[in-house]
């Protein structure tokens, strides 16, 4: 009997594989060695947090698949993971270095010449030092990101129903977050409440079927971005614990992290009836955002997004209150390439997912921005968020 | 009029500062560029979370300090840093790359040959893509990492009151994750209440004083590490919503990042009366810890406390049950170095902070793990975790 299932399948890694295996006989590697966390989930489905202890993904020529990790992980890759030769290193130090060790199997593969890989060695995180590829193969590493940069770009059905499932949780988390959101409450109790309440929810519904697989969080999550009322006009800030006051203009953020794939839910709300000001900046945010819809389709550049809403910042005097191109490309990492910026001219395709966050920053007075996910179709593009953008509904009664 | 504030002080960072300088100065550097998120937060106080967007910090030889950020990032650099010359680029990818933007920086600052850096240039995150440090300047960079992790093993008072004060808050979530933890229950929904309460206890009490300055969390947090009852035999498993049943052994952990600064508090759980079996492996774990503890010492190795502990291990037939050696150092990372660990021959020296929580994990039965935190002083060691460590206290009543 099969069970219900919404994780990436074993027949989807394996293509993942083969498709990186087909770049390398192209290319005339022997191998390829990984380290990047978000790389070794996407080939192998083995989610870990990076820390000290060295952990990569060996693939040679002929196809042999290896997982390397601490003696520690052994079983927990063993469960998680469908490559089925998992080698193990004792521990990091140690006597012998995990690196030493790593050499022997990639010597063991036949990996010794035209060695790919996705950096210079294990990067020195959390107290971790070792030897780099070069030092210790003797071999410079040919660096591969590209390719696999371009190959996470295109989503397939899995992962775009990942991404599906991934918006409702984020949606029900910004329903509670708004719900919740009233002058004298702080906006950490009404974060922490709201993301509470929504990943309980999420794991009464979809526990058996789901894991986050991501290091940052595991459940749903809504809140500000530090961009209330006078601090709205300084994105990324991070958090502070301000309290809720009458004229408050709020950008918020909900993401629900679904086998490892993201989505992206921001909206501009309002504390109290918006006056004249608030209202004209608003319209022009959301006019900003159609542009951008409007313009994404599968064949054009990138950069054609970006041109197309900087035009409408130009006309309407509004380069002062801009602070960054329209959006992102979303999947694994919360953020990644390509970006609809005036720079990146890659041509937009099906199956590609993004954000469109034009955004509009006024001193003193607050950060106005919504961002929503959007998935590129063959004629055009599909919304997958699907929350209310109008002001009326984003206002908060006082 | 001077206000009470636990934050590392701007005397402090210069001070950071000029340990670096003199150490450019005796290599004989023209300066150097740091891109690593903790690196910059520890010279500098401006946290950020890494994305695509390059940010670095500059310092030449004769002292000139630059933080090289996104325009979206000028005011909040601004605002938290204290270093007075901010520098900023349009945005990434944008027309004029970054890179090349910082590279004009260097040369306006003299920095053009014998460049330090703590990497080959900004790591290829979040969809980033860009020159190296040796393409860009035609310069191969000097990694000086191992310069900076050592001056990072050596906590100052600040630091270490920092520590204190998460070792509190992060002993609050425990008390309450210990308190709510009922047979039934999910570990979600105990956890979520646990962190959600301590955090707003935490905010209510020292919120004006306080910001996490952490990429993972902004509070306190208590959870379980996927290691209940049969699964607590597998360390760093992601975790799942598993519901508590009676005869479960628990392994917990609590933290709660203040100004970037970590502590770690993990304990052994059993819900019911524990048996023989359990009580035999929860004393031998005590007593590994107790070794560890009588160890530790200013003037001996890392490596002695691991080899003393590994004794106990093999008298007493554990190491079939081992999987990690005793400990890490700790503090802006959750992990760093150096490490209790048979290959790390580090000097233990006064201000240095580690964990201690040598494990025991037996198959089908679950994982036994204390983790406490320690500050190395003159003449030995300070407890600075206070969580009750015996068997009784840490009885779930059923």
């Amino acid at each position: 009997m099969k069970h219900m299932s919404i994780a990436i399948s074993e027949q989807d890694y394996q293509k993942r594989i083969d498709a990186l295996l087909a770049y390398i006989h192209q290319s005339g590697y022997s191998g390829v060695v990984l380290f990047d966390r978000d790389y070794i989930l996407y080939y192998t489905g083995f989610a870990f947090i990076p820390t000290e202890r060295p952990i990569a993904f060996v693939l040679n020529k002929e196809g042999e698949k290896v997982l390397f990790v601490p003696y520690l992980e052994l079983t927990h890759a063993s469960q998680i993971s469908f490559i089925e030769r998992i080698s193990s290193y004792v521990e990091y130090p140690y006597e012998k270095h995990p690196m030493i060790i790593l050499n022997d199997l990639l010597v063991e593969l036949g990996i010794q010449q035209s060695i790919a890989s996705d950096g210079e060695g294990y990067p020195w995180i959390f107290g971790y030092r070792g030897s780099t590829l070069h030092e210790l193969t003797g071999v410079k590493p040919i660096i591969i990101r590209q390719f696999i940069e371009d190959q996470m770009m295109i989503k397939n059905e899995a992962e775009i129903n990942l991404i599906k499932e991934s918006v409702k949780w984020g949606h029900l988390a910004h329903v509670f977050l708004q719900r919740f959101t009233r002058v004298g409450l702080t906006e950490t109790e009404v974060s922490l409440k709201a993301s509470n309440q929504a990943t309980q929810i999420m794991l009464d519904t979809i526990g058996p079927l789901y894991q986050a697989q991501s290091p940052f969080s595991s459940g749903a999550h809504a809140g500000y971005r530090g961009q209330i009322g006078r601090n709205a006009a300084i994105p990324h800030a991070l958090a502070n614990n301000i309290t809720f006051q009458e004229g408050d203009i709020l950008v918020t953020g909900a993401n629900a992290p679904v086998w490892g794939y993201n989505s992206e839910l921001e909206r501009t709300m309002i504390i109290g009836n918006p006056t004249e000001t608030q209202k004209n900046y608003f319209s022009h945010m959301l006019a900003l955002q159609e542009i951008a819809f409007e313009t994404i389709k599968p064949g054009i550049k990138c950069s054609d997004v970006d041109l197309a809403v900087r035009k409408y910042y130009q006309e309407h005097d509004l380069m002062k209150y801009w602070l960054h191109h329209v959006g992102h490309a979303i999947g694994i990492r919360y953020h990644e390439g390509p970006f609809f910026d005036l720079g990146d001219h890659t041509i937009i395709k099906p199956g590609m997912v993004f954000t469109v966050e034009p955004g509009l920053y006024v001193p003193q007075l607050g950060g106005f921005r919504h961002s929503d996910t959007v998935l590129v179709t063959d004629t055009g593009l599909e919304m997958l968020t699907y929350y209310p953008r109008d002001i009326d509904s984003l206002t908060i009664p006082v």
